[in-house]
């Protein structure tokens, strides 16, 4: 069996989650859900599928010091900083090359950092399966979430035909990656029994990806050649990224390569997840009072329903016949939005950006 | 001409603007409006009224030393503390009481803290007539605000006959006092142009006042009897405060004198009037941006409309797709209410008051 790696990718801003938020402190820095910051908790997850030798962060240079204190078990040359963000593709090639230094027979696993999985064994077991899908020939193998509701918020996986049975479990051919649906073909794919949420996580050999790589997106692929000849000559890696990343295509793993590879193999996974896209997501893991308010920290509810208050310790919020609010307290900031509207909190975002005197609460 | 003093009551608690009030800083204690605390700026409305050692306040002892704080140009003695509440009814009798002390055959105005009045010449003159109406024979004079719109949170006053004419303005007795209408009936009142606002302003004579206090709640009278008797024997003011007030009778002074006096007489007045009674009020004193928002201080608006949004300079208060809600920031509590549900803060500050953990924010 060949070598099992793991790269995690950490690159996210973390908007959606404003004010807790910040550009130097996204969601998977943060316990948003659990007592940990998110990208802890999946590093929690690995043990049984890489060792953290093998076991890789991509983030941002923004980040990277808060990333490192957020995984003291990794060593410090397995966390590594895009100097800027080039979209998952780019960040997927970058993977394959550090992997590849290591051991270009390698199979690894490519998982976002921010998501909630509870099912520790079944996680495990499922990508273990993933990784002997992998092993077992050249096929881009994704994880597809069997859906439990008809959610707009994801893209889906169709599934095509039987391609193995390995550990017990059906392994499918994809058939197609679809973008996210309207409320009524949810429903239809949930009904089907044939769509499967797409979260994100891959796993393939290096050889496989690469050629993946040069074959959809081959000015990609020529760029980490030229780093990968670089750090043969001894040039350090954050010198060699700063020269060819501003230069990258922007383009997503999904859509230059997902959409467009022939040899796809999706393993369905019954465990749960949830990527905790945005503020209403929180609801679904705290406990709520009879009224299905999510109350933490210093919060009091006069007369109301569907709130998600959050404030910290020593500055009470308190709500008065509101109805489905968030309401986020922090030191800095404080942030009041309709669930319905949380979307356009990165909108505030940007305008924070833009505003000298406030960008500093971004 | 008898000697004019004024009376200014200002005992309110301010419950209803939690959580900028408390109850030892209530409404009139702040600049709700204006720069000023609202009491400052009653007592600035009153110079063509009466000196300022014929004007007194009467507060409790919790809020006295602010009180006395917000009014510099009075001498401390006529600043008066009630040892406990007993609603306007009892006020109305200390008032009587203080101002017979100096001179039994004065006249004065009872007058709110916390209301506020841009038109100082419309007021004044308007005063002025009610002293001269109360001066002239045994009625009870009430200033009638004419109304400008169906209000459904004010009692009314319904005007009967013609008094007099006195300063080129008709004065008419009044037919009797009305109870907060619904909005079909506060139409009705606005169409008659027969009804005023009862703005809590009286104007009367000692001698007036005492006998209606004497035939209408003897028991009170009694009291103060028992006051000024103590007085006159060298007991202190807040002694015998002490002694009377617990036992006596918490009622208005609308409920207990000004609905059952025959002699009661009401001068329209036609100057800016506003109790500005809760949060949503202030929306009138402030300028609003092209969506009805009101935002002061540290407070930014994304896609919203109709907000009152009040923060402290250093906290950022940003709502995204809000409607109609109120949200205000203090260092120690923030507090959000829909604009419609704006009469439940009390019942958050009562729980406020019997939660030992919060009750300093009360």
């Amino acid at each position: 069996m060949s070598a099992r790696y793991v790269v995690v990718m950490a690159g996210g801003k973390g908007e959606r989650f404003w004010p807790s938020s910040r550009l130097a402190r996204p969601k998977h820095l943060l316990p948003i859900v659990g007592d940990k910051p998110m990208l802890t908790q999946t590093l929690d997850r690995l043990p049984d599928l890489a060792p953290p030798e093998n076991t890789f962060v991509i983030t941002n240079r923004e980040q990277v010091e808060a990333v490192a204190e957020a995984c003291p078990a990794l060593p410090r040359e397995n966390i590594v900083a895009e100097p800027v963000g080039r979209d998952t593709c780019a960040a997927v090639a970058l993977a394959s090359l550090l992997v590849r230094q290591r051991d270009p027979a390698a199979t690894f696993a490519i998982l976002p950092a921010d998501h909630v999985i509870r099912d520790q064994a079944g996680f495990s077991a499922i990508l273990r399966t993933a990784f002997s899908v992998a092993e077992a020939g050249p096929n881009l193998v994704t994880i597809g979430i069997v859906p439990t509701e008809p959610a707009t918020g994801y893209g889906y996986i169709q599934r095509g035909g039987r391609l193995s049975e390995i550990d017990g479990r059906t392994v499918y051919r994809v058939e197609r990656f679809v973008e996210k649906p309207d409320r009524e073909t949810a429903l239809s794919y949930l009904d089907s029994g044939d769509y499967f949420w797409n979260a994100g996580m891959f796993v393939w050999q290096v050889a496989t990806i690469d050629k993946a790589l040069s074959r959809h997106t081959p000015s990609l692929a020529k760029a980490m050649e030229t780093v990968a000849n670089g750090l043969a000559q001894g040039t350090s890696l954050d010198a060699l990224l700063d020269n060819v990343y501003p230069g990258l295509e922007k383009i997503s793993v999904d859509y230059a390569i997902m959409e467009r590879a022939e040899a796809v193999a999706v393993v369905p996974a019954d465990f749960d997840w949830d990527d905790v896209g945005a503020w209403p997501a929180i609801a679904r893991h705290f406990p709520s009072d009879k009224d299905g308010n999510v109350l933490r920290g210093n919060a009091l509810q006069e007369g109301g329903k569907g709130n998600i208050v959050i404030s910290n310790a020593d500055h009470l919020v308190a709500t008065v016949g509101c109805e489905d609010l968030i309401v986020v307290h922090t030191p800095e900031a404080t942030l009041v939005c309709p669930k319905s509207r949380a979307q356009d909190i990165k909108k505030l975002v940007k305008r924070l950006e833009a505003d000298p005197r406030r960008q500093d609460l971004v």
